[in-house]
């Protein structure tokens, strides 16, 4: 039913593919080069405050793009992208509950719904991947350790909760690279926030992590910490909104940008 | 005898005090803003050599600039500077062993004579600084540790030796900040060569350090550690060169370059 992964070499390509009915799945290493997002779409009497938490969050919330009410498309990461159809795959909430995952959510649009995309930790890890680091989770084929934290986020309105945060282990002179290449990338949770003392953030064992799959730090290694972008999932879904949309877990919304183009320098 | 160190606002303030021979003193904290550089005179026959040995060694040997033989001036770092007259205090080597101490050169100088300028981490420690981040045997008013690895420098010639390395410690959300503050100046030593297992710079004990004066790492803290301008002081020393002149410790060639004009972006 999809088509062939290997088809879909651009932003374009994955969006058209999704539109068609042709691919849901999920789009980790498609589209080489081109950033992808997490999406949230609220409605428009919720949408002020979960601005202000990413505006006062922008650690793990780092917000790439939010429309206008009732507009299904963007201006700045894709043109004529169609929010209610281009992602493979999404998550559909009711009062904090999962009610379904459809592949497109036309028939759940309505004239107030506001989009957020929230950049992906997938485009600073290409770049990691590029300055010839190896990323873990990555060679290990599995999804990268993520663990709440006792960070309390700074609260907006009705939006509260820990820092979530994902761990990537290196040796200390990897480190030192891995903070200097994702640094550039503001726009995609930047530079680690911690390395070194789980304990700080509260974690007490690497081995279990409350998402994703846990990947070994070995001696000599530091585990290397970076807000992630589970954070507004997990601030979004204590909120129990009477309505909200995202993408369904791997499946992002792939962008005309190319990751490069959220390098500061 | 020394003029008020209050009165040396600017590099050429404190070249022209030098030059009168009214300062002779350590220039930390002259002149604030602008940037400070190592001084290492050679004959011309050994330049090549040393110059090849700071080409191989970027990170312990940052060139700022290097003269034309028996030139005494400067063309980058300062207008009408003499490298002869313009640093608070020398010192002067014969087979690698110290023979004096002067406050000017001129009797010594050569028509065969190189000067290598090069960074000083003043420059980086201003920056962290004024970023907000405590460093720490600043603090405590003493050197900063410094300490022989077990890494070999790429030899060129006669010159060759261990890599030197400087320790800060901090916390680690600091850490990563001095790793992207320091990485902005790549022309002063940049981005800290390891942070966290001194051990794997064979580094047994930071309490006893080679150079400078022991600071407390406090637990939760990372010691972190750049590459350091003694590098080249050591490997010339090692080297018992028949003939040469450094600056004397903390005696620095002050410059009228901005620290700032130093960064990378």
């Amino acid at each position: 039913m999809n088509v062939d992964r290997s088809s879909l070499q651009t932003g374009a390509q994955v969006r058209q593919a999704c539109r068609a009915g042709k691919f849901t799945g999920q789009t980790s290493g498609l589209a080489p080069g081109f950033a992808q997002a997490n999406l949230v779409i609220l409605r428009e009497q919720d949408a002020f405050q979960f601005l202000r938490f990413c505006q006062k969050n922008p650690k793990p919330c780092p917000l790439l793009e939010v429309t206008e009410a009732g507009d299904p498309g963007l201006r700045k990461l894709a043109e004529s992208a169609d929010l209610r159809t281009d992602l493979p795959r999404y998550r559909v909430w009711k009062q904090g509950e999962l009610i379904e995952e459809p592949t497109e959510i036309s028939h759940l649009w309505q004239d107030d719904l506001v989009s957020f995309l929230i950049g992906c930790s997938f485009t600073f890890e290409s770049a990691l991947i590029d300055s010839g680091l190896s990323v873990r989770h990555i060679d290990l084929g599995v999804n990268v350790p993520m663990y709440r934290t006792t960070i309390p986020c700074e609260p907006a309105g009705i939006f509260s909760g820990p820092l979530v945060v994902s761990m990537r282990p290196f040796k200390p002179a990897d480190a030192i690279r891995a903070v200097q290449i994702t640094g550039r990338f503001p726009a995609v949770h930047g530079a680690p926030i911690h390395l070194g003392f789980p304990e700080q953030l509260g974690i007490t064992n690497l081995a279990q992590p409350d998402f994703g799959d846990a990947v070994p730090v070995e001696p000599g290694e530091l585990p290397v910490f970076w807000a992630c972008g589970v954070t507004p999932q997990a601030v979004l879904m204590q909120a129990k909104l009477e309505f909200a949309i995202t993408h369904s877990p791997g499946c992002m919304f792939v962008s005309d940008l190319k990751d490069e183009a959220l390098a500061i320098s």
